[in-house]
């Protein structure tokens, strides 16, 4: 070793010991005739002192920043302490001093608050990863895979390695491909995510799953995405859903608890799919704050279990005022606090609304003055009786505004989420370091696909629907006849026995009760369009195990990187990642990818077709 | 829960207990008016008793092998117990049943000796995984991996996942590539080992890094290699190669220990390279047994140090013997207690290194009797002098029979080796559960390409030679101009900072002290025959990182499928891994790589070239 401890080692017990320390030059500071150094490694930051004769010896070689170096002296006593350091009690008196390798000027400061831009940090990644703040999420990050493995050790789950190289078969997604050598113009694919080989396993027998695992989509990357990301995987045999929220709620508590130290005490929230988008317009509800959403008017065709309470609503009738009687879907808000709000600051929210973010036509608001009156931009078509009735439809109080939204339900539903989130963080309801879990079920089993016209798997086709509702899925026609009305269609009402866990607005994990009968999935296969041969092609070894007898089985995956960044406090997947790529699924560092040599291609069988 | 325990739980504590048990009919035996069957889950077995009534409804809808079944019932006490079973003192009498699902008869038997060839059990592994034989292999796979987090955990290394796209640098195999939707024309590469990644970390200092990751290597395949596998990879800063054994025989002590319940209490050996070649014949003896080899003759080029002890040898000069004066390389081996061997089974000898796969043009034997007096199949060359001379070199006793090859170096070291397996083997000598460790130090730093005429890395490109041979390296000219010749050039005789852990004959595990400062990487990539540009081009971020404080280094990478393999007392890698592939790389189980769609190569920017 180069080192008889770390730099984050040594305290006032140590004084009088003769020590070797090896690191990263963090700082030089020369004070007359003395030099003193900070010299910095993974474990800590301990100070050097350098005597007249080595202060001397440091002109003719000097140490700049990011040097590594290797000293050897005694451990003293600081007569100037640093508390806020572990090792802020004592120094090192050097003895002598090894150059182990010098560093250029780094092209960013390496320290928190850095000056270096985003491009210049990913191309420098090595240097990036030097920052505390950086090392510090790095550090979270294997902090919360111990947890996830030391909680599924001890209820039982095995860690199976399953395939990178598997069959191209994408639904949904874009699968990344690799061209086969030894089969030409045969191809692998990437996984998406190990579901299949996770079910297999369950047919196998192995009844507790987990896997923290790369997976990979080929997608036009959002903001937020990777091309690459990791997984915690997990599947169980012989349960129902009952059981996987209370072992996964486990898990998230577990983690909870070793990774930040907190006792997440109380029940995990639940909320159906449908409540949670009638009462705050998204799947994926930030519950750490109320202000519920309260839905004026929406098409008859959704939310089914919820047309009785819409008869209470005052638009359940034509109004007069056209914006509303024209609109698919009219939905409330009340914002506590907020009557008093200046033209100027509702102006400003109206513009916000109307961003193409958000995309809206404009922002109706009624103040509901804390003397009980009422007043809104709509004074023509509503009297004040009828403001009434809308602000006591939208529970609203007395000081509070209420704001609406109008427009196609899609739209509509996903801004007035929106405002909700935008004003919640405005009013300070989004605490960092509050934590608040929800799972939300009964997803729908099916989404409509625009584009092709026709109907997707919500989660994947492997999602088992509610047991009451097969016979709507076997016994209607999947084909849409009238686009616009696809929410007319009867797939648009089936549950599927499908969970999201919701952890601060975020989607966290997802899982389902899968399909384990061959007939039932083949008849799944057929709702999503896919021909038997299709079926056969692409999941016949899937089609097959359940002829053998598949146990009844269920799962969940967790978006491991997103977790980890929430944990961190951080809505940026790419800080927790320790070689990211960029959002045109570019690694700048490697500058990769790049072109291959041609013989790499005709060994490959393949040609470039470039437009 | 379709539980309230597992089949491997009950015991007879648990008498009159009320229980649900769920999992897979492993047998079913009617005696008379009530049926026996031994349900089946990953935990074990538990007989069920179906009494008369039970027994008639059977009749009615039967239960076939694998079918899965839900049972509630009592828990007994058997009348006639089988204490091989830990559940084998009690039964379920069953109240009622349910069919969970069926199942078709299995194309093989679910046993650990099953009827089932290979390329059936392949096409069929989620069934073949269901055999108690293969499932112990993956448990024992998954507490190698437990064991492995657990030791490097306690020693300070953290689990840093790297990424698996990258950028196409073939050094040595072939890459895979994936073609990049988004940037046409290029191309990722899958990691063969991560390599470079865990060298920035080192950079970056995280001081040690450990992942058990998956590698990938497009090589033709030979018969037990597979085209993805894992590595228990693990790099450590300001490290010397000292620390390093320390450090990973430790690992290799603790997964003996936590795995196999043996305490490896003695050193492990170490031997330098050269030892292992002059005594064995290869870079990694079996050490489990003696018989060492017997080098009567060498070419003067290679073996540097040990040309003096070649002097003593009976051949040292021309013998008079066409055979053994015309050959590059002449190898003994005695084998003890076979001096009494017949000339039939001395056939079968010679026919054994006369195999292709040995390739050798012949054996020569001398029988050293019991009685002192000696015979050999060259005595019209060699009197009863010479062969004494010969018997004391090989160091033979009485009693055992000398075996001598003599042809190129490469091929007769390799046969004598393989000769010395094969003999160890057949006199018992390798046993399965006596576990030696061995360390192998100071390999070759490069090795001769025939193809290429060139000099490749033997390890790879980031190797740091030995101090005192970098001048050799720097001052030599890397060209070879007689290709017959290449281990007269300077390079063949350049050791490396490398080290290979060997383990009853295989190699577990090979690592090396890197090379951390620029020029010397640079000088090394020019010794490769890299251009300054192609270096530039394929390891720029390296360099680049090189430049800012790189650490001193190194670390080791373990083959985790053949570790577990070894543990598991088989030859096989493909019996420890879930999923494998088969010799051309196929999964006949998902009939992948597979056709993919002229939609999707279009996308990808590229087209099939088929010849």
């Amino acid at each position: 070793m180069f080192r008889t401890h770390t730099c984050g080692q040594l305290r006032l017990q140590d004084i009088a010991t003769e020590v070797t320390l090896a690191g990263w030059v963090q700082t030089v500071r020369k004070f007359g005739s003395i030099t003193f150094v900070d010299l910095r490694d993974r474990y800590g930051i301990t100070q050097l002192l350098f005597g007249e004769e080595l202060t001397i010896q440091l002109d003719t070689t000097p140490l700049g920043r990011e040097f590594v170096v290797q000293v050897k002296g005694t451990v003293v006593e600081r007569s100037n302490k640093n508390l806020a350091l572990p090792t802020g009690e004592i120094e090192i008196a050097v003895g002598s001093f090894t150059i182990l390798n010098s560093s250029a000027v780094p092209p960013f400061t390496i320290q928190d608050d850095t000056d270096g831009g985003d491009d210049l940090r990913m191309r420098y990644r090595y240097l990036d990863l030097r920052r505390g703040v950086v090392k510090r999420n790095i550090e979270l990050r294997y902090a919360v895979n111990r947890a996830t493995r030391e909680y599924l050790h001890l209820q039982g789950f095995m860690d199976i390695e399953t395939p990178f190289l598997i069959k191209s078969t994408p639904e949904g997604a874009r699968d990344f491909v690799v061209p086969s050598r030894m089969n030409a113009g045969q191809f692998y694919a990437l996984p998406q995510s190990p579901q299949t080989f996770k079910q297999l396993l369950m047919v196998s027998g192995y009844d507790r799953y987990y896997q923290i695992v790369k997976c990979f989509r080929d997608e036009d990357l959002r903001a937020d995405r990777q091309p690459e990301f990791t997984q915690i995987d997990c599947e169980m045999a012989f349960v129902e859903q009952e059981d996987i929220l209370t072992m996964f709620e486990g898990l998230i508590k577990f983690i909870f608890k070793q990774v930040k130290g907190i006792d997440y005490a109380e029940t995990v929230e639940r909320m159906t799919w449908e409540d949670a988008m009638w009462n705050y317009g998204i799947d994926k509800p930030d519950i750490r704050f109320g202000m519920k959403v309260a839905n004026l008017k929406v098409p008859s065709t959704v939310y089914v279990d919820k047309q009785d309470s819409l008869k209470a609503s005052p638009l359940a009738e034509t109004s007069g005022f056209g914006v509303f009687d024209n609109a698919e879907t009219v939905i409330a808000i009340s914002v506590p606090g907020a009557a008093e709000y200046t033209r100027k600051q509702i102006d400003e929210l109206t513009d916000w609304v109307k961003r193409p973010q958000v995309g809206m036509q404009g922002l109706v608001n009624i103040k509901y003055n804390a003397d009980g009156t009422l007043k809104s931009s709509v004074d023509k078509f509503f009297n004040e009786e009828k403001l009434k009735a809308i602000a006591a439809y939208a529970d609203a109080k007395p000081g509070e505004l209420i704001l609406i939204l109008a427009g196609a339900e899609e739209r509509t539903r996903k801004a007035i989420s929106d405002l909700r989130l935008e004003l919640g963080e405005r009013l300070g309801l989004r605490k960092k370091e509050e934590f608040k879990l929800l799972w939300v079920l009964d997803f729908p089993l099916f989404e409509y696909d625009e584009e092709g016209n026709r109907w997707v798997a919500r989660h994947h086709p492997f999602t088992s629907p509610k047991p009451t509702q097969i016979s709507d899925m076997i016994n209607n026609n999947p084909l849409i006849e009238n686009a616009s009305e696809y929410l007319k269609h009867p797939y648009a009402n089936i549950k599927a026995n499908a969970y999201d866990m919701v952890l601060n607005g975020n989607e966290i994990g997802g899982g389902s009760i899968r399909i384990f009968q061959r007939e039932l999935q083949e008849k799944m296969f057929a709702a999503l369009g896919m021909s038997k041969e299709e079926a056969q092609h692409k999941f016949g070894f899937l089609l097959g195990a359940f002829e053998y007898g598949a146990p009844p089985h269920g799962g969940i995956a967790f978006g491991f990187d997103r977790l980890c960044a929430i944990l961190g406090g951080s809505e940026s997947i790419r800080d927790f990642i320790a070689f990211p790529k960029n959002n045109s699924g570019r690694d700048v560092m490697l500058d990769a990818p790049a072109s291959i040599d041609d013989k790499q291609l005709e060994e490959l069988s393949i040609k470039l077709d470039l437009k």
